[in-house]
């Protein structure tokens, strides 16, 4: 497939500035971008590159101004970013798509199956599973008893959802996420050993939530751990019992919530995070990566550090921590004055 | 399933204060309990709920007074977070039971399997494997040569059990543990590169060992990787070759253990917290998430912070370091005023 | 198999110190070693041990000078550890090989599979993948379309590798680790919604690369995530869309780097490591364990701490943090002394 300059900014509604018949057939990014290659830039970090890249074709903001000579054509757009993803859509969706269910899968005679569905070899799908339409099952995924998973959902290889979890529409959960396994839960005996608690409640994804790849979601002990419409969750998270994750929230990879907390709408949450049990975290509120949280934090509160707390005293108490060794020599100092003073 | 406040408090060896007829058929948190449900106060955090839950009955402990009225029947018990462990696992167990060997397994000839046992659709069994009664091996589970699993034990869906390790009796592991894969071991070579050392040990678990999904558990390099009776490990937590984990220990999730380092028995560590290699914790030690720890610990110790020392002493260090803009400016004043008495 | 201390020494160019005729049949660590069994000592820190192990054998630098009377065979080597890693190998060669395509297998009629090869049961393999000779693919393993797998790699049971990925020769890539899943990329849009970005790029293994159990590697958005030459990833590690690891860089478990970011050739970089997105880690740089990085790093460097600095200057800086309250203490005091002084 070969487009010109003008035929994708007619499709993204654009304007271009340079040759309008120069043709691309493949999307990169701008400091690795060859002839025949469509960039973008967005960032301000990479304007240093649109001056020399490759790319035949460069997306930009309307309002960017460049400084020097750009020998790309420019095809300018309300938001470069959002343009590129439509364009990288539109190349994702030109693949074929699987479908059809497989004679080497396990199916349950009572599973009820949607329209245009895809089952993969392997795959494993229990008594009185639902699946929506369109969802695509792949290969050595495991989909425990009374699940259901909502339409046009994918669930890429090997991911596991225990029993009578439920999963919304147009969700994306990759490879290795295992949803409702049970949370941990133990209780203390005399004699040192635990007693397991058994965790008989479930998990939620609501519509539009994408779920990494090794993320593990943990089951309620009672009732429901959930994880809102609109959520995303990178790879490699931990998710406890009985948490709630609010619409729209992100959280990069490797952070944990435990289990019983709350977590707001519309938050975004760093990587290596850790969330502290039985807390609750307000909307719109941002940790930097690596914090942790042992306490509630309010609406729309920037926070960091472990323990953490206001995002930019932190960065100031730090730059004083980095110079601890110059500010205790200045105690020295000022104690040794001091003596001298009082001659003691 | 329906039982009155009177038959659970019987089966609880308990006492009713309230209707001792009312019926509940489900279990539920106080804050989410509706009609119907039996509900339980054992964290005080939570008291404040009991005066406006919907729950039907409350298990408390014996000793709980009640500040304001209470609407539910009250069921009191020795130890209410017991008696509603003892209860979830009676609704747990009234469940139908997997059981069956699947023609959709792969089993080797030589393999010796116990009575009653459970091998799902696409499990795989190899040579020389034992499995003890009543174990449950569920699908897309690899269960690696001379493996032996105990009885009662379950193994959850997509469990990675690499060759010659031995699982005790009475475990629960969960999908996506990864048991016995090599151990990280590389001798630096004179050209940067690096010469793997061959893994040639296993892994131990003993008896009433649960593994939360997606830990990994790495095999010795010679000898045992090996995990004591008791322990419980939450998810997505690393174990490196040649580690011993002490009885009944317990760790959260995403918490890292280097390799030959030796955990004590009864300690409890928080989530995110990372073991550094060749060294020894003591037993009862409790560690603070994120905690890192660089040198050996002695036993009963409680400790936090990376490098983690003296648990309260942290938190009156961090105390100032929230502080240290403040107490900077305090010395730059005392410099100041030090400055203007003698006049340098 | 038995082998002498001199038929060991002649394998490995040593030199035989005490009876050459003991023989062992095992291999195993100088603390846990029983007669009959061949040990080694390179870490210093284990040396007390040689004086009171059970060892037949011991492998031993050739400037060992031993403080106390060795009950032992020593056998004198230039490098004990790369001697040990040797007669490992040679132990873990002995073992029967896995080969064969199974029945049991998915395999797809175009994939192209050089000689000698090993696909397990259950295993699934799509269109259009070629697969080195002598490959191993072990059960429950996923192989997208389009997926090349170079020579002599072992695929262990579970893993997951994305349609269109590349993996080299030599490599191993241990249970449960996912290749190419979709890189973390959503453009914010104005209702508090993300809009997916397509992530169209691939992942990219270079030779002799090694991935422990449940890592994450995910697929660029556009081009390639690479990991280059000899690198050596441990367990629980996330690597981000379009991320680049430069040869013989090896990184500890359940580190992470985030998108874009760029990490240089031979870095050793510790255990829960978080690096931030968009940024240059240089060549030969050392990352202690649980350090975070938001900016970039030049070649050499030895960083410490979250934010990272210099490792050494952490430490001091450390050490003042310890003891926060006695130089808060301090001041107080000049503060009171200097009141005293002034009047004031």
């Amino acid at each position: 497939m070969e487009f010109s300059a003008k035929q994708i900014a007619d499709f993204l509604n654009g304007e271009v500035e340079g040759n309008e018949d120069v043709k691309v057939n493949t999307i990169s990014k701008i400091e690795e971008a060859q002839p025949g290659s469509l960039s973008f830039l967005a960032n301000p970090a990479y304007a240093p590159w649109i001056y020399k890249t490759k790319a035949s074709i460069i997306l930009v903001n309307n309002d960017f101004k460049p400084e020097n000579a750009v020998n790309s054509t420019i095809v300018r757009v309300e938001n470069a970013y959002n343009a590129l993803a439509e364009l990288l859509n539109m190349y994702r969706q030109s693949m074929p798509e699987k479908q059809g269910i497989s004679s080497l899968a396990s199916v349950a005679d009572n599973a009820k199956l949607g329209k245009d569905i895809y089952i993969a070899d392997f795959a494993y799908v229990d008594k009185n599973v639902i699946i929506g339409s369109k969802a695509k099952i792949y290969p050595h995924c495991y989909i425990g008893e009374n699940v259901s998973i909502g339409e046009n959902t994918i669930i890429y290889p090997g991911v596991k959802v225990y029993d009578n979890c439920v999963i919304g529409n147009d969700c994306t959960i990759h490879s290795g996420a295992v949803i409702g396994a049970d949370g941990f839960g133990f209780a203390p005996q005399s004699d040192s050993n635990y007693k397991k608690i058994a965790q008989i409640g479930n998990v939620i994804l609501e519509d539009h939530v994408e779920i990494g790849a090794n993320t593990t979601i943990d089951r309620a002990t009672m009732g429901s751990t959930v994880v809102k419409r609109g959520v995303k969750l990178d790879n490699l998270i931990q998710v406890a019992h009985n948490v709630v994750i609010g619409e729209n929230t992100v959280i990069a990879a490797q952070s944990g919530i435990a289990g019983s907390s709350k977590v707001g709408k519309n938050c975004m949450i760093g990587g290596q995070v850790g969330i502290s049990g039985h807390i609750n975290i307000g909307d719109e509120v941002k940790i930097a990566a690596q914090s942790g949280l042992s306490s509630g934090v309010r609406n729309g509160k920037i926070i960091m550090g472990a323990p953490a707390f206001d995002h930019d005293k932190f960065i100031k108490s730090y730059i004083h921590f980095r110079n601890l060794e110059k500010i205790v020599k200045r105690i020295d100092e000022l104690e040794m004055k001091l003596t001298q003073i009082t001659g003691e």
